[in-house]
């Protein structure tokens, strides 16, 4: 029989095996229904009922207030970047940026199309191996807001609570990798967005929750379907949306509710990860860990061996015994495991056990 | 036992029963993998070998020159609208539209944000009841590409071919209704789009087919995800895709290949369609197509009875029969079967039937 799969891609990545029991078992007849999810019509009341659970759970697990209105989108964080400046970046303003990471460069740099970019921050000179310190950031009052990663999954570098801003700005978080994965304070944000397919799902959907006032600010000539203000008023159904990656988005933020909510998978998520850093700490520098301490990454382990050899050496070898995706992002290279909400402890136990063995075998 | 469901949605609509039955076999293990396509890096040898497929099964069945590139894209037909004249609209000039319904109003509308517009022919004092004739069309010699909708859903018209444009103009088609269920020639076309989830898959993936010489005409400073050139060079991987529609779109090319491709598929539609507007034609009035003979379209079959409440008891005794989506759209009323690629021989004789029937009972 083959070994199982432990599952370290950085995203797509696993989902829960009883969401994709379910997926399996209805797919050909959703809900007595006679037909699969994906051949229901977007506007028929089985569809409907679909969105309103969807919506009101992913606000059931963040806590979302009222004032918020919660979007559902494709093109992904990559057309975030974009869509947050088109919508709001002042045409006589600018925006601040605070930047950790290569996904933080994108959103600047896709900004810097659209209007003025002012960086609040950067550790790019520090190789992003941590957040800026609070006192090397200078907000301008004047921003149309302030933008920031909260989990870089190339270098792994996460912000262990949001950045303390200028409580005047609005807050605009790219949330693509850690949403779901601990309790947040929504209030706190202006808007936040996250692509589905690391802890909330499969690639296809992306999820926007935005503060009603912001939709005020929103220009009139932005073409439709990258309107904030037209997409709330439709629901998300201008056109048809994508369809069966919202229902299995749906069905995780189910199995997100059953398993206790966010208390209880932030718990799991802490476990997980202090059981790597703990191998990592602990290999008098055999394993190098890129982050600084205080922004390591709960989603994402990144870590280096002495030589490249010995990195491939052990991407190999973990491959062997069934443990996929742990080399590190092309652009960077190294080693990166990734611990998503659905990766479940046992899959990190066996890592952890790995990289012990490991040792023992190369030290 | 229940009645066997006949599916005449718009769109997302049925899918042939084969592909559903192998997405729901290989849900859990994908190629022997231990994961769910969903789980898959889009950075893996397994999904790029799968994204090779597809594009190679597309390429195979529209016979597409070499000359062309192939893009899966997010956003549906209505981020085409935007995306068609933010890269190929010339700053200092315009583009020609055609219009023949709904679909292609809204083209026009998002293209008029872009630049300017130049409205070549359009059949909205008809009621948008065929398309226009070729007298009528008066094209702007210098116009940066021509556009127009082969099949407009919500009239049920379709194009019975391309329209005869000057041949220096490139040909942009919004073919979302009726890719694939017909042979064309590609080379007639500088850009062809389609949303997938009614002839070839499910929603969440757009197709888009354009002329590689177009691509030198792409802006320098659009938003990288809505940029053609970079979609391009990137062979649709600037992010993550929407990797399970695009899987779903692979089995859907892949059995129409095993059909016999589009000359079977167009034989069949024709045979559908046929069923339907011969119930029409010999009804003496008691069905009125909305479209006129010349325009009738092969996928969606649009028709009204003497009455609304006669169209409701129509819609109603239907679904009890097991035969769903046959209402209008909610924008313009009356009745619609859509018959699309999928939609079963048996399902048409089914509602052909029916229809005797429910004149022989009200008439």
């Amino acid at each position: 029989m083959r070994l199982p799969v432990h599952n370290f891609n950085a995203g797509p990545t696993v989902l829960p095996k009883a969401v994709l029991q379910k997926v399996q078992a209805e797919l050909m007849d959703y809900l007595g229904t006679g037909m699969s999810i994906m051949e229901m019509s977007h506007r028929s009341t089985v569809f409907d009922d679909l969105m309103v659970k969807v919506d009101g759970d992913l606000r059931r697990l963040l806590e979302i207030p009222q004032n918020y209105k919660t979007l559902f989108l494709q093109g992904g964080a990559s057309l975030q970047f974009s869509m947050v400046p088109m919508n709001l970046l002042p045409l006589d303003g600018s925006a601040d940026y605070i930047v950790n990471g290569v996904w933080g460069e994108k959103a600047v740099k896709e900004a810097q199309k659209v209007g003025s970019v002012h960086l609040v921050a950067s550790t790019k000179r520090q190789n992003f191996d941590r957040v800026p310190e609070r006192d090397l950031m200078s907000f301008d009052s004047h921003a149309g807001y302030v933008h920031f990663t909260s989990n870089e999954t190339i270098q792994g570098v996460q912000w262990p609570m949001e950045p303390d801003v200028p409580a005047e700005i609005p807050l605009i978080c790219d949330m693509s990798s850690d949403i779901l994965s601990r309790p947040i304070d929504v209030s706190k944000y202006g808007l936040i967005y996250a692509g589905a397919q690391k802890n909330a799902g499969p690639a296809g959907v992306t999820m926007v929750i935005i503060r009603e006032d912001l939709l005020g600010s929103v220009p009139n000539d932005l073409a439709t379907m990258l309107d904030y203000r037209l997409q709330a008023e439709k629901k998300s159904l201008i056109n048809t949306p994508p369809s069966f990656a919202i229902y299995v988005l749906g069905l995780v933020l189910g199995w997100l509710l059953d398993l206790g909510g966010l208390p209880a998978i932030s718990r799991l998520n802490q476990q997980k990860a202090i059981l790597l850093y703990d191998v990592i700490d602990t290999s008098e520098g055999f394993y190098r860990g890129h982050a600084q301490s205080d922004s390591r990454s709960l989603m994402n382990v990144t870590f280096r061996l002495e030589t490249t050899e010995l990195e491939e050496s052990f991407a190999k070898e973990a491959l062997a015994q069934g443990m996929v995706g742990l080399k590190g992002h092309r652009s960077v290279g190294g080693l990166r495991a990734s611990i998503y909400n659905a990766c479940p402890l046992e899959s990190v136990e066996t890592l952890a056990t790995f990289m012990k063995d490991f040792q023992g075998k190369y030290a």
